[in-house]
């Protein structure tokens, strides 16, 4: 292992990054832009990370051998997305490498009972739960929670998989099948009125900087469309902050986060509050935004934090409409290019698939 | 040889670039950003650009084996500076390789003496100038431009190198001898009064796209600052973009260009007008404000010509200053990553040398 690195890394420096889809690809350009290099873990020798990393180590996520050639080439280790196991992690840190988000966050993250537990330990509000681990639990949770409520794996879910409605308790078994007869969660329905997220980020100093809240429409559990800033009252934003800040403190948390809110209305009138629907410890989608929206995006922010800068500015230059380019969406590249008002981004992914996000297009306007 | 290029290059094509210095790299990001990748040919295989890229062949520049390959690997070739053997270069077009630039805009560019006389062949004002081929040449010269006259190489000067002011021509002998007694140009001392320049492009379709003029502060001959848009009366704007359009048309030019300007006046008044100094077949250091003052920089715009996909706007979002981090003035990059008004830009150069080009700062202001 190399000496424990002293922050903040000098330009020069080797970030290692366990992923290399287009989260690490992006990573790797902000990277770029501040004289660091990347290098990235991935098992395809051809991802589209790698592409634009100074090396790629091909191995699967949680070959340890390979998570230390990757700690050995890097002055700080971060990841692409929360399936990487946590305790190959606690491992890398127990060896002294600097690896941000750590593995707290990474743990909390990666199953969903201990997310909002942890939430709800913070006084954040969440979504009523109940952990499930058979389909016998289901029937006494429904009491609990009325129904319908949603079934979701505890650990491995992203973008809507893993996930069935139970409509009654007469339909459990078969719902605990659908999502593989795994270790689950069931979560009240909510009286959600709009999808919103915050993305902040925590640096090596503890400062703290959100950016503007965005609003998110999500279909077949898939994100479509973000637009930011959204157009919340000050108390929501003062809300979505203080949530956003709470959580990365309790989590001694370096880098960016995710933070995916439900605004819900319980009662009749206009106050609504805010629900935590899920962290996610990395940069996250519905803040590609901020790469035309503001001075300095997600991905250098996390660059900034994982390296020992000083966290930039968050403050909006103009609106924007994110929306995704799934699958053959993306087949529409030319006309895209030739809309001045659109900025488009590609991840380089070979392969189309139905759904597959494939890249984004930020639409601006002048600030609202 | 691959099959001749349909353009547009879709996403997952190759751009082959020549050179792998901080141009490049910066052609590799923007590349990598519309989902194409980027082959790079330099003698280091650790060059800026490279760790960027997808691959990089290792030889030199005029090496023409690794030339070929770098053809092979490509769907489209460019150059990140003007150095490159123009033979090379009409070799490759023989066997149908997409270089863009071509090779006549590179031969011109590569000639201060074809340079000039094309563009007085184009009615484009240039200081005037008189061809030097040896030391006897200097006298006769100066008493047609007058004295002093500054003497440069025809080819291979940048930067202010391989220039030289002749005062009188009993300095004739020691200033040819000084620039290395290889074939030159004398050129009359223009009554300047700002260094201005235009960066434009011109794409596969013919259309011509052109950026805000910049106004350029050079010390010892190398690049210091650039404000943008810089502060021209309409007609000073109208005749800068009418003489790049010229220029590119005339050259059949693909790619972006960067067109260094001087105003003059030879007369009391207000009056002045452009002439140009010369021109670089290739993005340029003066163009370095687009990467934060416009929606599609100039790196964009030119991977955008060269895979034939349609020019982006060119419309300023924000007043720039970009100042050139020379030497050791990166080390200062802590401290300019924590000023929220600068955006800093490093290239990733292992060595520091006296008056390197190291990175730059682009500092943001509201459009006047």
């Amino acid at each position: 292992m190399p000496s424990p690195p002293s922050f903040p890394l000098p330009p020069g420096s080797t970030l290692g990054v366990i992923g290399g889809g287009q989260l690490g690809r992006m990573l790797a350009m902000a990277a770029a832009r501040l004289g660091l290099d990347t290098v990235v873990l991935d098992p395809d020798p051809d991802c589209p990370a790698g592409r634009v990393a100074r090396a790629v180590i091909t191995a699967p996520y949680d070959d340890s051998d390979a998570l230390l050639r990757l700690a050995e080439a890097s002055d700080a280790v971060t990841y692409e997305f929360e399936n990487v196991p946590a305790d190959a992690v606690r491992a890398l840190e127990g060896l002294g490498v600097a690896v941000a988000p750590g593995s707290q966050a990474l743990a909390v993250a990666q199953d969903r009972v201990a997310e909002k537990t942890f939430l709800r330990t913070c006084d954040i509000s969440t979504v009523p739960f109940v952990a499930v681990d058979s389909a016998a639990d289901i029937a006494p949770a429904l009491l609990t929670l009325g129904a319908p409520a949603l079934l979701k794996t505890r650990r491995d879910g992203y973008d809507g998989r893993g996930q069935v409605w139970v409509a009654d308790a007469g339909e459990a078994e078969a719902a605990f099948a659908r999502i593989g007869a795994a270790p689950a969660i069931l979560e009240q329905r909510a009286p959600i009125v709009r999808e919103l997220s915050v993305i902040a980020a925590r640096g090596r100093d503890w400062s703290v900087a959100a950016y503007p809240i965005g609003e998110n429409i999500h279909v077949d559990g898939v994100l479509r469309r973000t637009m930011a800033p959204a157009s919340v009252d000050d108390r929501l934003a003062w809300d979505a902050r203080y949530i956003a800040r709470l959580i990365l403190e309790k989590l001694d948390y370096i880098g960016v986060i995710g933070v995916e809110l439900f605004e819900v209305r319980h009662t009749p009138g206009d106050a609504t509050f805010l629900y935590v629907n899920e962290i996610a410890p990395r940069v996250h989608n519905t803040g590609h935004w901020t790469l035309d929206g503001c001075q300095v995006d997600q991905f250098e922010q996390h660059v900034r934090a994982v390296a020992g800068w000083p966290l930039g500015p968050t403050d909006p230059l103009v609106s924007v409409e994110m929306t995704n380019l799934l699958g053959d969406e993306a087949l529409d590249w030319a006309a895209l290019a030739a809309d001045p008002a659109a900025r488009l981004w590609l991840y380089g992914k070979r392969e189309v698939a139905p759904g597959r996000k494939m890249g984004h297009v930020n639409r601006l306007s002048p600030l609202a």
